[in-house]
């Protein structure tokens, strides 16, 4: 997916918020709005958004000398997210269809994103995914689980910390021996990495692999050759989120992408109000078949 | 009052919102932002954000040859304030301080203001009409009570088309043989010019100018000689709006500001909520002193 015009008011307001966040240094809130200025005067709108991302939170770090600006939140995400577990674990359970409620699950906990917003409520946050069951997805459940049936190696691509840790209720249900868990090679927003899936021990229950790339998405000419190796060779790819669904949405691979409609762009690109909590398929060139599954699976 | 690096977000998502409104070639919305983009790189924050609105406005005429792409909104909503003047002006008649109940109106007109939201509905322009006298201002009606008592000329600087109707309300209370009203010198967004302030009969009722600039605010630098005699000649001007505030809140000189506060940084700067209907006071270096008046007048 490329850069519309709106993604660059939206670049702007994340470089001031981040810069904000992470310093109280007013010449560098001033210096980072004006280089993102100069990059999208003269930017390539045919790059996906999180090149943008990617180059912003760079410079950020280089700026104030903070590698990991949002390692606090990161972690208070993780807890929170582990700590309700058990509860979500026994609902998939009780599931009639235990992958789907999972999947619903892992898409409810995609809210968990200080990119879109910067501010989040532990109490929001837990209030979305108490309600991940009773909430409505847009899209093919039945496709994923035959995609799921036929599978034999499957990439699972993270998005955020916190997130992560519901994911894993996922990953239970596909069988841990044939995925393989991708998370970012380096800090960026409160995007997952290794020390986020080892918060959430699933370095205990699957193979964990880092993508050797720092850009809140997945860039493929950025990622390593041991993660594009994993990447070609999977038979199904599992992607979480706006960033993944952005910079892989045109991937002629089977992908299946498992995220929250946060910005209009988005909504406007996939035809889905804001908020929609959507199952979107990727085989050759068009969505999956729209199927909204409704109320507790 | 100067730009704030939370403007910037603000003016692309306004040249882009601006631009889509006027034409559907999308060369010129990417050409509107990425000069804007330029701009903005190397802008001079000690400017008021109105003299990026004048640039933005000004391109957007050159690259489109639509001299004034609000005309008809501008039009409509003179017809619906005009339409809501009976009524408007019974409740005046009937208040115990008519003044202050005209002045109530005039600020809540202010709501009609097309560069922070690009699009108002008729319905909420009206409801706003008429909630005006129940609505709580924040400001020192009893300072502006004594300054209009002892003024000799007054400048009164209009804002928006529809909203310059409302106006009259006001100029009928403030004896309108004592008071020039200025309006923008040509069309910027939906800011009054010449044109609306004859469509609510003004010319009528009292001399009306031009202040010869086309930036959406009052910038004395880009304003004519004619402007500033009367600018200079005045012992109490009251402008009305955010852009008027924005271009004149550092002037030395007597003036009442009547808005209702729309943006968040202008919030900030005032320290008011936004959605704030307020009186704001400019003498020498403060702000009036704060009183809230509740409830009808």
């Amino acid at each position: 997916m490329n850069i519309y015009l709106d993604c660059i008011p939206c670049f702007l307001r994340q470089a001031l918020d981040a810069a904000r966040n992470i310093t109280e240094d007013s010449r560098v809130h001033e210096q980072i709005v004006r280089e993102v200025l100069r990059l999208a005067a003269d930017l390539d709108l045919s790059r996906p958004p999180p090149w943008v991302g990617q180059i912003i939170y760079r410079r950020l770090r280089e700026l104030t000398g903070v590698e990991d600006p949002y390692r606090a939140a990161k972690s208070r995400l993780n807890r929170l997210a582990v700590s309700m577990l058990p509860e979500l674990r026994a609902v998939v359970k009780r599931a009639p269809h235990p992958l789907i409620a999972a999947a619903k699950a892992a898409i409810a906990a995609n809210v968990i994103d200080l990119g879109v917003r910067s501010v989040l409520s532990e109490d929001e946050a837990r209030e979305a995914l108490r309600e991940s069951y009773a909430t409505d997805v847009y899209g093919d459940f039945a496709e994923l689980q035959r995609q799921v049936a036929e599978a034999r190696e499957i990439l699972y691509l993270a998005d955020n910390a916190g997130e992560i840790a519901v994911d894993r209720l996922l990953i239970e249900q596909l069988g841990p021996e044939r995925v393989t868990l991708a998370v970012r090679g380096e800090a960026v927003i409160n995007d997952a990495t290794i020390d986020d899936a080892r918060a959430a021990g699933l370095h205990e229950l699957v193979r964990v692999i880092d993508n050797g790339s720092d850009a809140p998405g997945t860039i493929l000419e950025d990622c390593s050759a041991e993660f594009l190796e994993r990447f070609n060779q999977a038979d199904l790819i599992i992607a979480k989120g706006q960033g993944n669904f952005e910079t892989l949405s045109e991937v002629d691979t089977d992908i299946v992408f498992l995220l929250k409609v946060k910005c209009p762009v988005i909504a406007e690109h996939v035809r889905l109000p804001v908020g929609t909590h959507a199952v979107l398929g990727r085989k050759g060139g068009g969505l999956a078949s729209r199927v909204t599954v409704e109320g507790p699976p």
